[in-house]
């Protein structure tokens, strides 16, 4: 936690008065809480060497040849029969001297821009997940609409950092997915936007998008990062056509690629968490050396999705213990090299009930404790990835305000601690109209999103809700009465000629 | 997190082999995460003056003329008239000098004795709550039947480290109350059972009923701890008769007391978390001191309930930032005194729900992360503590027993590395049949109690239950299936006599 000199909240006293409302800000987080480590420092080492030596003599099978050729060129040896890649250590050793440890990212609104290093905190929705769910319209494969509408409520709130791919409009065809996904980013949001790498035509055209929708020019647009995507290597030790594009199309111009290998112990990696780590780490390390081959300096974050498999039906679990130390783990891998990493959030639970909070906020836990600096799925996400609920959206974003919250001072000062206010309130007494109280009271305390604290009896006299249901109250509230930000309002329309141009010209396939 | 050095885990190696099944032990545990900060030391400095000072310039109204008597023996300022003692901060010195930094506990069986030390990490269900909760027979004003239920779920899971008063048996007459509660805590428990402080008549018949049951002579259970209360102040600075009873009677007889301030910012303490703890502080102090004059070395835990209070309507909040902060205080002033802590934790929500589930895990994690030795209400605690719902409880002793095993060290060998079985799994394929797998896989996870990881169609297809409703399956099958362990087992009415004899003379009313 961050600590408090004595006296240093004094002057901020005058914002805490008597009529003033509480102002939150949640937009750039510093993680309170020390990093914890789960092996010595000399395990970690060793597996860092490790997955040094698995890139050395097993290499990565890629399956793209310009990949290959760059690796080639960068004195990787390459099979090209097998299409294996073995890369050297000096190789990796030499990407990692050029991966940047703090990457500043431009938002379209500068004061949501973001700065990914070591101790900056960020949150983001699920992402990727072919469904939707709420309790108005039930389960149901997602679409545009609902699209739209994770977009409103992550932008709604100050504590969900960016925008992202939280879930797949299926009503709109493949070819043309990416301009409908951008025009809602553009259209609603001042966030930081994300372009899908599912190959270099919608790459392309998502960056030509955004420096469109915000006038930038080609060289504004490379000379800093102004979208990010996820790369995920197809564990064990495969990186896919559209993947590899992905990761030298993001280096080229510039932009944030987050290089997270799917590491399930015991289905795609090792049981065991060391294992599991040790190939996530490989696989990492090959994507990032890529995109510093491509262009030294390319802005990557060293992603992290190790997990659990239940052993007797191959089910993903998240939130659990190895999920938590994985979590830990790999904080350690990513500041033995130095660079900014993504945790993820999550639960297999099918309901917004117990279970889900639980495993989400484990794992949430997890990544923070491991000092992760993005933390992807960490509202909304369910069954393993393949729905987001928007009722779990507000139940999850409760607890990143709590979070937020923590990440704030605590008055420490000789008034905070209120010898007076002790002094004036006699035994049997309280201190609801102690002046220490009054000049307070307004501000003093996180309020509430959708917890009820009220008694039993006003609980029930009300309904008896639980969280879920009041939480739909919440979001369609935000849905239906949402305001786009400045940004965003300016921009209504301004793709609709590019996007109708290129939708006549038959749009752009996901390479595969 | 406890690190592991390289190699350390290879003699268990046989035990994780094919066949085996897993085995977990959560009776001893070590908090693996390094303590977390709120405030710099010097302020922690600041507060424990100020509670000094409160307590020497302000004083403490005790009601208890015996305890009165008791500070004035050891030097302290009386005044008869308004009952406030004032305690010179040499008495409080001296006092800490001699309370233990470590208490050694004697469970009826020698296996489950606790201690309550630095480091250590002890679970305990709710505890006294007027009402239960269950979907079987709704809330309600809690029966011996429900204290004998939730005693079987304590009892069950190894993670629940002692018996305690979860709820009021209502159908019990007060002055009988506490021999119905020492009955059923012997006769199911073998687990470190629990004495409420309601005056010295119902304390001495705790003590006696407990030699009896464990034909323990008088010198014998005085010489260590065989159970244990708490002790709840008044706040503000206010100790009752009871209480000061209480404390008296335990370190007379050498039994541990939790000295617990019930400290909600804003209400019954200053609205600041500095100025809630310095409240908390000095009157934990005040008891704390009043133990060791009674007898130098009697075991005293530091205690801290300080949360905060909705300033809207007064209602208590938990798993707050702020109930997360003060955790985090509370745990730094219990190390700066030297003294085992007691946390605790619990929600405000009304139904097992996300919320309930959110609150109650981030009031774990700032008491765990604040280092506290034994965290009250972690299993089964709603309503802000008015009732203890027996479905909570299954759903909060997942998370307790994924917590412990955290508290385990996680292989990071070469063996756990595995570079073979990385070489052994071609890229696309998997490692559900790889010999690395095959040796551990009975044994590598945790396995869930009450989660559901399954899919979401064969989720649906075996009824959509969400976590509350499987959690009513695991306990009834608990309390209707439980067989007592050996020692309970052993001691079937061995109090009867006692009870009946007690009884016919009217039983001990509590003292008020």
């Amino acid at each position: 936690m961050g600590e408090e000199p004595g006296g240093r909240r004094r002057s901020r006293r005058g914002r805490e008065g008597v009529g003033q409302k509480r102002v939150t800000d949640y937009r750039r987080l510093t993680n309170p809480f020390r990093p914890q480590a789960v092996f010595s420092d000399d395990r970690i080492a060793a597996i860092h060497d490790t997955a040094l030596k698995v890139l050395e003599e097993l290499g990565i099978k890629v399956l793209l040849p310009e990949a290959r050729q760059r690796f080639t060129e960068a004195g990787a040896l390459v099979d090209e029969d097998s299409q294996m890649v073995r890369i050297g250590r000096d190789i990796v050793g030499h990407a990692l001297k050029s991966a940047p440890k703090s990457i500043h990212a431009c938002a379209p609104s500068p004061e949501r821009d973001l700065v990914y290093e070591e101790g900056a905190l960020t949150f983001m929705s699920g992402a990727g997940a072919p469904n939707v769910s709420d309790r108005v319209e039930g389960r149901r494969p997602a679409s545009l609409a609902d699209f739209t509408s994770i977009a409103k409520i992550s932008q709604h709130f100050d504590v969900m950092h960016t925008m992202t791919a939280s879930v797949e409009p299926q009503d709109v065809a493949n070819e043309l997915r990416h301009y409908a996904m951008t025009k809602v980013q553009v259209e609603t949001s001042d966030k930081l936007p994300f372009v899908y790498a599912r190959g270099t035509p919608q790459v392309t055209e998502g960056f030509e998008m955004l420096q469109l929708a915000y006038g930038l020019s080609e060289e504004t647009f490379r000379a800093e990062p102004h979208t990010y995507t996820v790369i995920n290597t197809n564990s064990p030790r495969q990186l896919d056509i559209p993947m590899a594009q992905g990761i030298i199309d993001f280096a080229e111009w510039g932009q944030i690629s987050i290089i997270t290998p799917f590491c399930l112990a015991g289905a795609m990696a090792p049981i065991t968490i060391a294992g599991a780590l040790t190939l996530q780490h490989a696989e990492a390390l090959a994507g990032i050396t890529l995109a510093q081959i491509v262009r030294a300096g390319a802005p990557v974050l060293y992603g992290s999705f190790a997990s659990s498999v239940d052993m007797k039906s191959g089910a993903p679990a998240f939130g659990t213990p190895e999920h938590f130390t994985s979590a830990l783990g790999a904080g350690q891998l990513a500041r033995h090299i130095g660079l900014p990493w993504r945790g993820g959030g999550g639960t297999a639970s099918n309901a917004v009930d117990a279970q889900a909070a639980n495993e989400t906020q484990m794992a949430m836990w997890g990544a923070i404790l491991g000092g992760c600096n993005m933390l992807v799925h960490a509202a909304g996400w369910i069954e393993g990835g393949l729905a987001v609920s928007l009722e779990k959206m507000i139940v999850d974003i409760e607890v990143l305000q709590m979070v937020a919250e923590l990440c704030k001072p605590v008055p420490g000062d000789d008034d905070a601690i209120g010898f007076d206010a002790i002094a004036e309130v006699q035994p049997g007494g309280h201190f609801f109209s102690a002046a220490h109280t009054m000049s307070r009271y307004r501000t003093a305390f996180y309020e509430p999103l959708v917890a009820d604290w009220s008694n039993f009896g006003n609980w029930t006299a009300a309904g008896s809700q639980t969280s879920p249901e009041r939480a739909t109250a919440i979001w369609r509230e935000i849905v239906e009465g949402f305001t786009p930000p400045p940004v965003a309002a300016e921009r209504q329309g301004v793709l609709d000629d590019y996007i109708a141009r290129h939708t006549e010209a038959g749009g752009a396939p996901p390479v595969s």
